[in-house]
């Protein structure tokens, strides 16, 4: 029965005070700033002797910024004798550099995990990783979380007719499934070809969609270039309407012109990265994993499975 | 005799190409870029197995990002089979979060250490540490090279008579008497006490300025604060002239305001932080390190001691 602490840094303050609450304690003291020169300055203004702390920090963008904010604070919490530092990394960023693709790449979601460790974290809980090996890149216990229940008490919750869940590349199909059994729904993958080098890709649909109501979903959904071309193709091969989700909503450079301009009646993600205002429009609806992460929380806190959470 | 190769990030391009020029190689053909997210690409264009490597890259502004993309290189070289990694640091940053102040505080400048040691270096090279401690945050070899003899020799070049060196507090002291042997002058202190909590500062001078002309030396210019005031105070107490120097020109915030109200004549830096152009004004002169930088990458490769080039 060590006391249980919650901070936050700068990527999510809005879900960490949401997670605090629903655990029942106030969010740690503790001052993130800037120094002239652009150095980080964390001061942690209460005591942390002792306690098991849960740092909530997504890295995502300003991504490099976030990876420091939370080594630093790892390292100060280590000096002022916390008992265990339980980073909870709701978005992992750098997780799509995970292997060598080509010679002489960086593995950076590796490096990640190594500086993470030698910065002093006891434990990871995340969401989603866009590899599962990535928890094997850590020898600390990593407690992997799933968006999926959230996302499908959603669309149950909707009501829709002759639904159809579709993964957008054959990497995702598992998650579709799992999303395709909590719905009674049955499944289609797209299956992207380039006939050959330098001709355009070939979007091929495996699965039955003709006239029905198609749910798209991934991991992440950056730039929007996949999602937006998924969608296309489904109305053009015969699907009623479209719509989309995912748990990481990162959302660059042209992701909400193309979603705009996508046949997409509604996308539908979570605030593992929290969305500027500008990117909060009519064709996006947001769900917060504050539940999920605050229920992980108090698991681990009390030593019960968190495997629970989502089977 | 293994192959040396160069390369640079994004810190200080200009001078890793000057350092390569004076070695005499081509600099590493490598791209470090972008994604839309934010997140760093590097590609290291050409083979790295089993050779030397020496990257240059300063921890200067945006530091987060060039700690990043400092981490991301070294974790390639070293997936990339290089046979050793030598990260050429000019000015290493986070170095004034160096200890525990206050409780709580984090120790980042050792937190940097432990991270680019296990990401993969193999030997640091810097240029005046902000406290030589920081060398023994490291368990890998760091080579300290000293900014001195090229102030040195350009104040030498200068001809001022009747000088004066000035360490602008006690903790520079040493670097003051280092250059004040070269030049063959006394020295002088600013000695600042506070009488009272809540009440300004005064400035003692410990040391005979009047009618001198005053050569303030510090290890690097931030904001500009204690150089200015203390400029003002050797004209006051009777200092002919005022000129100041460092190594490192952070220069951030009202820096370049207050440089310019203030009656320092001339500041001379060095390029170990690049200047951003509106910076190089009438008053600001800057050397180049690259030429005590390629001599000690040539002799470390070359297995010689680097310690004759400051001696
Ligand atoms: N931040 C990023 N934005 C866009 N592409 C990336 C990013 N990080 C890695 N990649 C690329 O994405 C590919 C891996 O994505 P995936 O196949 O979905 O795992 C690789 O070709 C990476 O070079
Ligand atoms: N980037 C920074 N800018 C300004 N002050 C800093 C910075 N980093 C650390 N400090 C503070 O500078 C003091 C140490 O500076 P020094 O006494 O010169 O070693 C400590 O109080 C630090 O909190």
């Amino acid at each position: 029965d060590r006391t249980l602490k919650v901070f936050t840094l700068n990527s999510n303050p809005e879900l960490a005070m949401d997670v605090a609450k629903l655990i029942g304690v106030p969010l740690g003291e503790c001052s993130v700033s800037t120094f002239s020169d652009g150095e980080i300055q964390i001061n942690i203004e209460e005591s942390v002797r002792g306690c098991d702390v849960y740092v909530v920090q997504s890295t995502c963008a300003p991504v490099n910024r976030h990876i420091m904010e939370l080594l630093i604070m790892i390292d100060a919490l280590k000096r002022a004798s916390a008992a265990t530092i339980n980073v909870v990394i709701p978005y992992y960023g750098y997780a799509r550099q995970d292997r060598k693709a080509k010679p002489r790449e960086p593995i950076t979601a590796k490096l990640v995990a190594d500086i993470l460790q030698v910065a002093g974290a006891s434990r990871v809980i995340t969401i989603d990783l866009h590899a599962p090996q990535i928890q094997g890149f850590f020898n600390i216990p990593v407690d992997q979380l799933v968006g999926v229940p959230i996302l499908g008490d959603y669309w149950e919750s909707k009501q829709l007719d002759e639904l159809v869940i579709v993964s957008p590349d054959h990497g995702g199909v598992s998650r579709a499934r799992q999303l395709a059994e909590r719905l009674k729904a049955p499944i289609a993958i797209i299956d992207k070809r380039r006939p050959r080098p330098n001709v355009a890709e070939v979007m091929n649909i495996v699965g039955d969609i003709q006239g029905k109501t198609a749910i798209l979903i991934d991991d992440m959904i950056d730039t929007a270039g996949t999602i937006s071309l998924a969608a296309d193709a489904l109305i053009k091969n015969g699907a009623k309407e479209v719509y989309a989700c995912c748990t990481h909503a990162v959302l660059s450079g042209p992701a909400m012109e193309r979603i705009g301009q996508s046949p997409i009646k509604d996308l539908v993600v979570t605030n593992t990265i929290p969305l500027q205002e500008e990117k909060l429009t009519d064709k996006v609806t947001v769900l917060s994993v504050a539940p999920l992460i605050s229920e992980a929380i108090i698991r681990v806190h009390e030593q019960l499975p968190v495997s629970v959470l989502f089977d």
